[in-house]
């Protein structure tokens, strides 16, 4: 069997990659573990891990006292921190950072309050103080960052922008890709909100073991993101999990039947009174417990749409108003039964309101290995950077 | 760069079907042609191609009198002709089965009408007499088909059974390929109509330039497959694209407003009252035009929300009603536009009633292709067989 030079290249190129990948998400390794793991031979591994170590990819472990014959096998090690990764949740109510390193591992978290009024400039010069209080604290600068996400609320269309509907005010010009591009030089993605919890939720939440499923935003908005075969649905333009919009899903009405309810005071804000609800309903108020039951036929309209289209293995029931979740799933199984053909297992989001900040870093996670498969593995620093 | 027993192994396998992928869809080639495409030596191309031809996988081709210098060289070409593969619709009104050769050449289509009230055994008998009737035509037997699926009305559980819904008389227990298993020793793979009337759209009919995709049956019944990322979406269970269950969706009733038009004639059957309708319609009959307006804009309730849920980038109309999209098509748009965030293109099936058939062949296809990427390659013959 002839081998060409191309062969030899391409060859060349995976072997890399395989020590890369029996690198990571191991404990330090030797030469002849690296081998075993691999398929390739001694010699040719100690060469190009050399490569890697020389590269910044891989760090050499010292020597621990283990092996009592000889000297001790040198052992290596992926340098997870040899890059990060950044998910920023600019909300409605709150500017939410998270740090990781390249393998996923938090690194740092910081929070700052948000003005609902606020409007673009206002909302992005808080997400520009937040991210240096980060930087600053983890003793970094942009140059560090390889890759970064920015969840908004409202379907993200091709130019990172929601054109199509956004409920923060004047945001659906608001161009966040472009004024952080002002400063880091990593590629920047920008996601909807629902879709990026839905991405947490398979990563460190309650669907790890799922591949197909339907993530639902119950609170004062009601959304929806999903993942299906593995792979998070983002729609031909951005737009999918917008089931919401459809007036005979009922969702824009649904969170009324809680603000609506008897007896929820006069100065609560929609949170508020929401939680007052659920918590009356939850000592026994006959007018709470309704308003409860009406929201979540309404909430299960749009579930049920979701589940009959899609035919999903898991819902997970997320959004502020998934504290709640103990006398919201019942009904809303209830309810599912009515419509659906077959119901999927019902979970409840145990990620509270990290989960968008965290899917951003997922996604950011994503991208820098998908540039770390194609041509970029020889250079590990942050891509055009 | 050291390359190991398993290195080679794996490479010779790949080698073999490098050649293979080369043959098909080429015209019959060279040894040299096939060297080009694969990046392989002559020398090695030379072995593996003459170890599928003894295989059965290859063909020589006898020299032509092209090269007018010495002797013209061998060609070779994919024996497409080496297996084949059948698409049956088990439909209401007609039994539908397709040969096609391992490259989706069409070979033959025999066609049976089927009693709309016929049980399950008699409709059975009715596809083994179709069957019955291809293979002796083609001069066949059962060995000679190394795939086949079977394509049912009602979503498709993981038994191959319909037993969450179907319209057809006693077969929610039906077990069709149980019944063809007794016959034909191949895979026999069972999936919902609109399913893989949405394959076929994407394989040759108007939606060949799409990866995601909403497949609308609209006729007598409604119903819905989706081709999401350029797969086929089954659902967890079998289910998906079963929005038409969902009471808010409306599909149920959409059909009545043309069965109940004034002037439908006493004794049309419910297919022939539409047509009548649409036809009046066509003509300028204000009842007929009302009634096609009511039946559009609860169709479109429910694509609206298949689009809302998904963000598709092509809607296709297809079942018996597609051959009046002249008159549906416009206001189906329309209805569309005042639901939904985006749209998508709007096109219309050219596929007629082979679509489920032709879809099911190429399920069957992709099933025998699957298996000779896997470890079968190096026995060319119907596995299992």
């Amino acid at each position: 069997m002839a081998t060409t030079g191309t062969d030899l290249s391409r060859m060349r190129e995976m072997n890399q990659l395989s020590i890369v990948w029996a690198l990571r998400g191991n404990p330090p390794s030797t030469v002849t573990e690296l081998a075993g793991r691999t398929g390739l031979s001694r010699p040719a591994v100690d060469v190009l891990v050399q490569a890697l170590v020389t590269d910044g990819w891989a760090a050499v472990e010292e020597p621990g006292a283990k092996s009592v014959v000889g000297r001790p096998a040198r052992r290596y090690r992926f340098r997870a921190d040899a890059g990060h990764a950044l998910g920023i949740d600019i909300g409605v109510h709150k500017i939410l950072v998270m740090l990781s390193d390249l393998e996923g591992n938090l690194v740092r978290t910081v929070r700052r309050p948000a003005d609902p009024e606020a409007d673009p400039a206002a909302r992005l010069a808080t997400v520009d103080e937040t991210v240096d209080e980060l930087l600053a604290a983890a003793g970094m600068t942009e140059s560090d960052i390889w890759g970064l996400t920015v969840g908004v609320t409202g379907p993200v269309d091709a130019s990172g922008r929601t054109s199509l509907f956004t409920p923060l005010p004047g945001w659906s010009t608001a161009d966040p890709a472009g004024h952080l591009a002002g400063r880091f030089r990593c590629p920047i993605q920008v996601e909807n909100d629902c879709k990026l919890a839905a991405v947490a939720e398979r990563w460190k939440g309650v669907a790890q073991d799922a591949d197909d499923i339907v993530y639902l935003l119950a609170g004062i908005r009601t959304g929806a993101g999903l993942i299906l075969d593995g792979t998070l649905r983002r729609g031909h333009g951005g737009a999918a999990g917008e089931i919401g919009a459809l007036k005979a899903v009922r969702w824009l009405d649904a969170p009324g039947h809680l603000a609506a309810c008897p007896g929820v005071p006069a100065s609560a804000r929609p949170g508020e009174a929401a939680a007052w609800v659920f918590q009356a309903a939850r000592e026994g108020n006959r007018e709470a417990k309704t308003a409860v039951r009406r929201y979540t036929r309404d909430l299960a309209v749009g579930v049920a749409a979701l589940v009959l289209a899609l035919d999903p293995e898991i819902v997970v029931l997320g959004g502020g108003f998934s504290r709640s979740a103990d006398i919201i799933l019942d009904p809303l199984h209830r309810e599912l039964t009515k419509h659906c053909l077959r119901l999927p297992e019902l979970r409840t989001s145990t990620l509270g309101d990290e989960s968008v900040a965290l899917g951003g870093l997922r996604l950011a996670l994503d991208d820098i290995d998908d540039r770390m498969l194609s041509a970029e593995l020889a250079a590990p620093r942050a891509p055009r950077g």
